[in-house]
């Protein structure tokens, strides 16, 4: 049985929905929020960007489309809410497969846009947003600052990844191709930000 | 004369309106904005929820197609605006009245979602965001934690109203019996959360 | 060479995207954000109320549509970015002209939803969405209550100037001119607002 990219992705998506709930749930730790609280801030985490990027594109929203979504999601994070009471867990086991769920979202939030002819700034951008929008609206319920505003590269990564794509699929690349190759480009570039804490210059007054 | 039950729920939507804006002008009342900030707060305390599934459903948002929500909800807001300058209000009021809008917007949202066909699990948390989704957007503005992330059930009591709602429905009973006795459940279920205060489990780590 | 009102009306908000950007990129300097935390408070400022309108109303979002208005918005915040290292930049060069962008904002965003057939309530909202939504946004990404609930009329001349337009529309002005006068009236109004220090009432009690 060979999987076509759609299916590949659709459920590598799944997969990551399980990794994002899971480490969203444990972004929100110090808030101490009810179990409904945790399943609103895995639901932001894992979901909130492709959300947006829905409704900013008037696609239909891909998880009521699609319920699965919301199940893979809430088992990550009804997992992750009971096996805190049992293991210590750490936010750093998810650095690598979070990386690796940046490289997915983006390339899929690139391709929706591409796929409702959105040009190549705003399909980028759209990107990106899938990639990070979820994190901005997990830190705005948690009441704090955009991580992704600070950080190493996170979007820049994102960011980057989705034009070499567009770039690789205007020139005739196959698209699993450029999927993968973008894709573990944004991989390989975040956990590099990490590794040797690649920044973005701040803000700074003369 | 006689009311349909798409009539009873419309005016007791509107009804409702006043009574969440009135709500959430008293949840504000620390922030002592101004007049329009009153006003913006009500209408996403009031209205904040339905939007929000309106545009992931892709409906017609409500309160575009009639704006007597508006006027309703901004009704109660100019009203509990004037009057906390000539009487003390108490938050205590609203409790009873805010169980019975927390039924009535779940089940209208639940309906909602059911009528552009969307699954179960779809259909009953869209039910929820319609009735917590305004709460949520008021915190955010107040810049402080979502009270319903960690307070007696309110979110637990609109999801299992909304699962009853469906259940109803699925086993063949008429509409307007399902969304009373599925309404008149979330009610009371959260009035006895408050009385025996019952919460969820919170996050917690070994 | 005689340009429409439409394209006057185009071009002054492609300038006025510039213009925002930079101020929201002054309003957050406190926050020392990176450079994409600065594109993304840029264009929730420049774009935010916009893309809320046209979400709200169902339209196709204008920067979609069009990526001039990203490429616009993004010039105006890198500008500013690195401007900043080299010369003291003030928040108060920015009074007038976003009194302007005001006033401009507010009559797109009413014609807007006149065009797809709001009433006069939910257009005047509208325009004011477009013209202060933006501020909101930036101001939840910068974890501080909103500065248009508390200040000099800001939302107020917005609404007098939305309510205006529709007023001049309906006594079938022409839509140039109404533009104009309601324009020009919503930026005046704002500037002796912050000239007399006009505020409207804020919530108080017994």
């Amino acid at each position: 049985m060979v999987l076509s990219t759609a299916e590949v992705m659709y459920w590598s998506t799944m997969f990551a929905s399980i990794l994002s709930a899971s480490a969203g749930v444990l972004d929100a730790r110090s808030k101490q929020f009810d179990l409904f609280g945790i399943m609103i801030i895995a639901f932001c985490a894992a979901l909130g960007g492709g959300t947006l990027r829905d409704t900013l594109l008037d696609r239909t929203v891909f998880w009521v489309a699609d319920s699965s979504y919301l199940i893979f999601t809430w088992f990550g994070a009804l997992a992750t809410f009971f096996l805190a009471r049992w293991i210590k867990l750490s936010g750093r086991w998810f650095v690598v497969p979070d990386a690796a769920a940046l490289g997915l979202y983006t390339v899929a939030g690139t391709q929706a846009a591409l796929g409702v002819g959105a040009d190549m700034l705003v399909a980028s951008f759209m990107g990106v947003i899938t990639g990070v929008a979820g994190g901005i609206l997990r830190d705005i319920l948690l009441n704090q600052d955009p991580l992704v505003f600070q950080g190493q590269w996170y979007a820049t990564a994102a960011w980057s990844g989705s034009l070499l794509y567009i770039l690789l699929i205007h020139n005739d690349i196959n698209i699993g191709a450029a999927a993968l190759i973008a894709g573990i480009f944004i991989f390989l570039l975040r956990l590099s930000a990490i590794r040797w804490n690649l920044v973005l210059p701040r803000y700074k007054e003369k």
